[in-house]
């Protein structure tokens, strides 16, 4: 089709493929609204003769990134496809500033399809981190837990479709509602929905679920949408990168100790108000180590 | 503890009680900002000296709920705790302008509560409404579909301590992390939320949900929040319920059928452009009989 | 350009165009994502096997419509360039969910154009409805009001330039902050902005400014959208005119009223919570007469 | 009033009270809900068992200011009725996460009351910073342009007045309606509203209205508000302050300096992606000079 519309031609390449993520899942572009020139051109409205001196798009980006102005990233938007495990979409859909249409499992019967993760991602329980998982899994407990994840989901759909009174390609009558048949089925089926959303709010999405706290498998998702927002806006994504991803935020506090060292002063002082957690966090991002005894 | 602040006595008498919904879940009034009251004093605030005329806060109310001027009823919140199966939990958080702590399953060990409907409100699937449920299934089938649902439950949240390494009160160690163990559970387990919201948009929650389309596991917690709201502003909900949850809305068509019967008219011909399901509306709530061939 | 997006040509047809509103105002359409098939893809999306009974979009869109069921609306974005008085802009950002860049007074130097209503559209304060205009004001009455109001803008924005220090094309140094030169301009100077909501949210933004009760100003640029909303998705737009914009809403009082006066009973009883003005719309809509004596 | 609900006497102290800002404003606390233990116990309710390890509310509240854990943040509300001039007013309602009321000029007649700034406020165009003021007028420049604003703000209300019909305390009739009349009036003039707004929507309003380059009027009225906060959730504000305030972001680039620097290397390949901005500001905060020949 021909339009006057932006268009952004690799982004236009990867438009409507299916691109792959955990074992049944995918992302797919199903339309996109601006690209990085839009979000120059919202800039220089509100700047008018002041962005003057801002002569090309990529400084302009990066100024605005930079200085969180954040409503010309509003002026794009990416409509997506995705299916993805119930457990991913109840994180996903926290996200509120987005439109979302879901398979309703009401009006449809949900396909046979559940999330079993790979052995290797298979971890433990992290003992400092409760949130997250700490070492593999041994082979042997991966396999248990598989077989039995895998057993129970089958099984699951079995009385799923014996509730709904399906019988080979036929349907029995008065069977079970379907908005109750589907209560059985766990947590790690599949569902499916479009979910459009701004740029900024994607990259705040992204900032979030690329994060290492974020659960393993959507931040799978994460990490294909960012490729695909990288090919759509790629001085945005860069800013991005740079002023946020890989940015570092020192507390009141930490920026303080960091000063010291700085100026060759004895950081212990500024490091009494720091908290454990931030001791540690400061040694592995600067390299300065500051006795707890203050 | 005294306050300065509007107080609602009737609300009070409530604030903290466990209102059970469901087999294991409640409702339970955590706080609330605001009265009748408050919503009339922003409203005289927008339009001043123009709200003389309307003199009591109850002609006020029912004119900015006609009109549907809706910012005044932002002014009122309600924090509520609610404990609800994840089913039930899907279609509540679709409701994005309200705030939202759940209980996390990447944190917490999740209970050992599922809900099991009763038996007279397992429906069949109805024929018509893709979305609803129709007649009650036979005992002999109901009993089934409980037996199955409940086994079911039971065998995963086995399975769930099994995961995570619970033997009686100790946890073994190297078990599967919690966010990967809870996948095992099915979409009747029981989560827990704080969910506050704005009057304007708590009422919109209502009219969707006390309607006859909703779920019926979710219409029964739309039930118990109602009764808390009519506790709590007695005028808005009586306007609510006046001009918008019962009232009649017709649409362009539908108008011009009822016109044409009251002015005496053939309506025959206003009636070309409904739908059947238009016409089988009109003559459930007017009466009007307009014959198909029209 | 080429695109694998949805495309609509009558909307290609007048991207980039200005629009004109008002004596300098304009409204141009800058982007749109989606189309009529886009909401239904959507809609199809939650409904899945539901659809199939709804075999083409029209009949999808305006079920989706009747029903209120919002979500498949946000699927369509629209993004407008406006040029706008700034007492209209306050009303407008009133809309909240949508992105807005607008000219920045701290940043740039406004321009030299400010609104004067057409003769014809001067109207007398309303006596009854307190929020609006009645019959034109006289002649030479309105040719003051003109003249006043033209004088004392131009003079003003001698005022802004001279705290600004321009002469002529230059500037002289040490003069008044651009954020507190613009301060000294009245309310009818003309402001612009880039704006993008999604059709759901346009559709109600039009609903509210193409009421007769919404200032004529803001009409005015209602209807031009409606031009550019009617040519994008002509299939939403008409089932919008159908299910809400033409739509009468009978509170529960006037239903009963109207339903007895079908039945042949005497509606004087149903007609006892009616508030006069209730009765008066009544009779304007319906033609239904019920003495106020009940 | 006796009430169950959370309480915080700090703040019942300064409730319904007038604090003025700028010339005719203010702001004044009409409601609020929630305390720094609602904030706390709606994230245990979140991370349950999981926060046992943090056993007070203050070590819990910094954890989730550090960590971005913004939605129990969001649990408590504040309400206010604040008066300020319109061009702040502009500015403050582009916050679109809040509730607002305010006075309309299309059914109220506004006061005649305006904002002139103080002498040592009226500063002259910054060179660099496109969009703040830099050093004072001089006296007898400021002088002038607060005769102008000053004349031009009693004369556009007298011609308000005369459109509106009114003499001493009468109105003639068939005068110019409201809504027509107040476009006459400049940015200065003094609106009123009630706003209401969550802590986490709130501390983000202050994190950019406290900023420097907020323009001064906004900035006074976050002041303001800032100091309301503190009475009323202290702890959330001390770790507002520690972790947003005056916290440090360092951008990819300058994280790299800073490193370079503290593990004794030349710091000047890191440098190679600063800009000059970058370069100015790594010098301020930081006092590291990197040379900009690389």
């Amino acid at each position: 089709m021909k339009t006057r519309r932006v268009t952004v031609p690799a982004m236009e390449a990867v438009m409507g493929r299916t691109m792959p993520v955990l074992d049944h899942g995918f992302v797919r572009v199903v339309d996109y609204m601006g690209d990085d020139g839009a979000v120059a051109q919202a800039a220089r409205v509100s700047y008018g003769r002041g962005t003057k001196t801002v002569s090309d798009d990529r400084g302009l980006i990066r100024y605005l990134m930079r200085h969180a102005h954040t409503t010309p990233f509003e002026m794009c938007e990416l409509k997506l496809h995705v299916k993805l495990p119930i457990f991913v979409a109840r994180q996903w859909i926290r996200h509120r500033t987005a439109s979302v249409n879901e398979i309703s499992g009401r009006y449809s019967i949900l396909d046979r399809e559940f999330y079993l993760p790979q052995h290797d991602v298979i971890g433990t329980q992290d003992e400092k981190n409760r949130q997250g998982r700490g070492a593999a899994l041994s082979a042997s407990k991966a396999s248990k837990y598989l077989g039995i994840l895998s057993r129970d989901a089958l099984k699951a759909y079995d009385h799923y479709e014996r509730f709904l009174g399906i019988k080979g390609d036929k349907t029995t009558e008065k069977a079970v509602a379907r908005e109750l048949a589907r209560i059985v089925l766990p947590l790690n089926y599949y569902t499916q929905w479009y979910w459009k959303t701004d740029l900024h709010n994607l990259l705040h999405f992204l900032a979030l679920r690329l994060d290492s706290r974020a659960q393993f498998e959507i931040r799978e998702y994460a990490k294909v949408i960012a490729g695909a927002v990288k090919r759509w806006v790629p001085l945005c994504w860069e800013a991005f990168v740079d002023y946020r991803l890989q940015a570092l935020k020192l507390s009141r506090a930490e920026a303080a100790v960091v000063k010291s060292v700085l100026e060759g002063r004895d950081p212990r002082k500024a490091a009494l108000g720091l908290s454990n957690r931030e001791r540690a966090e400061l040694k592995e991002s600067m390299g300065i180590d500051v006795p707890s005894d203050g």
